[in-house]
């Protein structure tokens, strides 16, 4: 059938297994089609086809909630909730999210963007059912990557003990994201190979009926072990540890298989656990090849060959040049050790994974985990590197204050995507760390204004050993600038002068300094001569510098990719505050307060005013001939 | 023996159980003496005097690494690693500090003061030990409550992936300092009364033995069973699935229980957790009869009696006019529920849980799924009101941005603690929440000026539904101001000028009112007019209140028990910025950029110039008549 005539599930209800067999087909090669051109969650998504189906064909949504984890794989969830058509707007400005989004649809009832929040979500809406009194089911669909976070653990246990209906479904595809680690999976390894608990549950019933002919003592033993055997042998013992019943392993892509399972769940009562097995990228060849990879989240690509359609970059991806130093110092220094929360694809660890296996820890998702190892690592003189993406670094924000900083620990953390992310939108912006990790003592924070300077902060930031550090870096390629064979040490807490200036001083770091470059030179045509300071150490911030400017007199602009409040920007108001300027005219431009949606991240600059073209605005009513009190009120 | 003698540990080497149990006894006589002097944890380490004398004694500290889990159960350790003769200055300004302490002991490896960090931190310390190929023991020492916390369940699933060395102690004294909640509990309860499991292991060793007699087929399967039959019965199978050996129950009161099995435990490969029960106030009979409740940790009390030692304060605690708040508004709409993450004593819920059982939801020490669990009850509409401590809900940050913010969900949070906290010091001090919180969108943040606008501000909250919503409340009593009897909501955003003045205006909320207060009269009697602002919603601010003070050109003084660094006075220097208002006489006075150690919030206020005597002293300074540029740098 053409999918862009769905406009709900409800017909799903009629449907015959053929009629399904034949629309997994067909939405499969909508996706294919689709996402070759606009890029966007491919593997994911081809996994969950039959799982989607059946679960809307079983329940009944918007009634019925399904809280889809981390949220990437909803794709089809979309279509058969009538979004079909709006597709080829996928992860673009204004266009469908990428996500569940509560204001796209009725359908989607719970958003994320973040892993492992859907146990907990779920848990709420349990209770608020029971204490309304309705009978809707609740239905949380999590990964098996997902399901080691700290909060999923949380959650679980909570479930547990409450013993309220929610029918929780295990997408297990064997590999989430990254190759999972843990022992949980682990565990669910055994599970997916349960033959031999069939067999030993088999063996023991056998012996079971045999055991009666023993007589009076065998006997009553035999019943108290009755008693337990179901208790002992269930394949889900973990779960059922809990208190939570396991069904499964269920084939993720059988029909039968998946009514089957679900429908018992529906009768189960208390909370219900159903395993299903999935292959990521199933149906598309080339991204069944390398699902976990390069075809978790791809951009555009040729159908038929599987070819990615890319713009030729000769430059290095920011995350590339970090992976690469790591490398290069952990040569040298045996003390370096790389953490990272299920990121060695993301953030481009396989070369130092592969050199130092030893010497890279992958803990899945595990953020808490992640920075606190790190923590102990540095109490015994290592030089841990934490990895992370600056948005997931939000889920170690205590670990970060209370072991890392407190304890003024030498733990290094490359912040990865930070900034504006583009397509994935607004649960990934990375523009709340410079805000959050500004106001705790001993952090410091710095930026490169390119991936050569990037290169040197990462060697200064583990050479120095100066207590916890933060080096930033963008998402995508860098600016193609020549590198530095020779790595050297960046005075810690200085600034640079990029351009010389004497109307008015642009302070900026990262990505921004191009677009006040820029401004300048459009600002020098009209006589305003604009002065560019690199300022690639947001915390500390280079006092002498910030004197001198002071002394000038110069008014000052602060850029940066981040939010205003609390920002760096705030950080040049309070020095001048505390330093007694308290005349001098200083404006920042940053993020507004507010969450930034998806989109390209020229877009998304221009939606916010963070162009060249808007400082050069800026920069037009700041100067004193151009400015009365309160110009921009 | 006089336990002020003890130097370091290794005499433990030498002395036999009648010795170790004498000692035992003369350090709970220490302690009980010492702790009704100051006060202090005296349950909890009451409750490790066996465990920590025999962890001394087998183990070599600081070789081998002792990490005390949330900490306040190491006072033992440290009588018995030379610091007994510290413990009259315990938890006071510049003495002992109640929690372990690198920079007093080298036996203190790791510090901690919220709960579930020793796992991870422990991890790190095993990698590295393992790198540089050295072979002390590594032994964290984790309570049952603490074992819900997510990261610590992050970490069981890496430790039993890496299968490093490392003991595990689960000092499981029933109930941590609430009465545990979830599954896991439930689990360690079926562990606890391990009679079943025995008698089942030996019924089915007994039939085991019989079996061969039936011949070929049912020996095969017998033998299939037995090979099984261990993975099946141990006791501890939650853990043993995750891959770390379980050992105990183990008696904790029991040195010979105790030795034996931390013998054992030294001696086997791979992580071992030993289940080690104990009991909570053990030997001081008032102690042992709340050992969870207020003997948790209280202040002074008289030995004989058991009585405490309190000042008389008829003001409630601002906790307790929280509590009875909310029940009195749960009275009155059903949808109101609260959710604790294991302070119900704390944060005074008793009388809540009383009333409305089956809507106060303890979680157990799980901050992040409290959070998002309140967001999933808020997209059904319900009214979910978080009661946290300002220091725990760090913890939270990721879910209070992504999962509640980002939906702009309707969230109270009650912030408990918010401000300095004193005796518990710098891991407790509760001043970070409004630089974190700030910068995340629809986020409002209030603040009253005594109990009295505070029980105003909860209505405020929850009935206006503005989105995410935290209401601060400081640790300790009220002012002992008239309550209103009818409940009244205040206007959102607003502010109110408590005392006229027009030569400088202080923004100030919370506490801090009195102190300006108080320095606004002493300078009244020099002649300089102080008006005194209650700021009393941080976020959003009372811009009308802030346009007039900018237009009346009255230099501003901003005052806050919050730390400087993007805190409210930035808030304030941001708002004048981007307003125009460049020329402005702005200064903050608030928490430098360092941690606060413990001691009293009056010495701790006197240290960091932030009281009346400092506010005047500012205010001197600060007056144009008496500023020059820059007087204070």
């Amino acid at each position: 059938m053409d999918v862009n005539t769905i406009k709900d599930p409800t017909f799903l209800k009629n449907t015959s297994k053929q009629e399904l067999e034949a629309l997994a087909s067909d939405i499969r090669q909508f996706l294919v089609e689709k996402l070759s051109v606009t890029g966007g969650h491919i593997a994911p998504n081809l996994g969950v086809v039959e799982l989607t189906l059946m679960l809307h064909k079983i329940f009944d949504s918007p009634k019925d909630k399904f809280l889809w984890d981390v949220g990437h794989q909803a794709y089809v969830h979309k279509i058969l909730t009538g979004r079909a058509d709006q597709f080829d707007t996928l992860r673009q400005y204004k266009g469908l999210c990428g996500f569940p989004k509560r204001n796209e649809s009725v359908h989607d009832v719970w958003e994320a963007g973040h892993s492992s929040t859907s146990l907990s979500a779920a848990m709420g809406m349990a209770i608020a059912r029971d204490l309304r009194g309705t009978d809707e089911y609740i239905i949380p669909i999590i990964g098996d990557g997902a399901l080691t976070g700290g909060m999923a653990l949380e959650a679980l246990d909570h479930i547990g003990h409450e013993q309220k209906n929610m029918i929780i479904i295990l997408n297990d595809n064997k590999m989430s994201i990254a190759p999972n680690v843990g022992a949980l999976n682990n565990m669910l390894g055994r599970l997916r190979t349960a033959g031999r608990y069939q067999k030993v549950k088999e063996d023991l019933e056998y012996l079971m009926k045999k055991i009666p002919a023993f007589g009076g003592k065998i006997s009553a033993a035999a019943e108290r072990v009755k008693d337990t055997l179901k208790y002992l042998l269930v394949s889900g013992i973990f779960f059922e540890e809990l208190g939570i019943t396991y069904l499964g392993p269920v084939d993720g892509h059988n029909f039968d298989d998946l009514r089957d399972n679900l429908n018992y769940a529906k009768k189960t009562n208390g909370p219900v656990i159903v395993h299903v097995l999935t292959q990521k990228g199933k149906g598309y060849q080339p991204a069944e090849s390398d699902a976990t990879g390069k075809w978790h989240g791809p951009g555009p690509y040729k159908i038929e060959s599987g070819a990615f359609i890319k713009p030729v970059d000769s430059a290095p991806s920011y995350s590339q040049v970090v992976g690469d130093t790591l490398t290069e110092l952990a040569e040298k220094d045996e003390k370096v050790v790389v953490i990272t929360p299920a990121m060695v694809v993301g953030s481009k660890l396989e070369g130092f994974q592969k050199r130092f296996p030893k010497r890279l820890f992958d803990v899945g998702i595990a953020e808490q985990h992640a920075t606190t190892m790190a923590a102990g690592l540095a109490t015994q003189n290592m030089k841990p590197v934490v990895s992370i993406y600056s948005t997931f670094m939000q889920r170690a924000y205590d670990q970060i204050l209370h072991d890392v900083c407190r304890q003024n620990l030498n733990v290094v953390f490359t912040v990865d995507r930070s900034g504006l992310v583009g397509a994935d939108g607004e649960t990934h912006q990375g523009v709340f760390d410079i805000a959050f990790l500004r106001s705790i003592p001993n952090m410091a924070i710095m930026m490169g204004k390119d991936e050569n300077e990037l290169r040197h902060m990462v060697y200064t930031a583990i050479k120095d050993q100066h207590g916890p550090v933060s080096v930033r870096l963008p998402r995508g390629n860098g600016l193609g600038v020549k590198m530095d064979t020779e790595l050297h040490p960046i005075p810690f807490g200085s600034w640079e002068v990029l351009r010389e200036g004497h109307d008015v001083a642009i302070l900026s770091f990262g990505p921004m300094l191009q677009e006040a470059l820029e401004a300048a030179k459009s600002l020098q045509k009209e006589g305003i001569s604009v002065r560019v300071i690199n300022a690639r150490f947001i915390k500390p911030m280079d006092e002498k510098m910030l004197e001198h400017l002071a002394e000038e007199n110069i008014p000052i602009l602060t850029l940066e990719e981040g939010v205003l409040k609390g920002g760096f920007g705030s950080g040049v108001l309070e020095f001048f505050h505390e330093h007694g300027y308290h005349h001098h005219l200083i404006e920042c431009m940053g993020i507004p307060d507010r969450f930034i949606e998806h989109g390209s991240v020229k877009k998304l600059l221009k939606e916010i005013a963070l162009t060249s073209d808007d400082v050069v605005a800026r920069i037009q009513h700041l100067l004193p001939q151009n400015s009365t009190e309160r110009a921009y009120k």
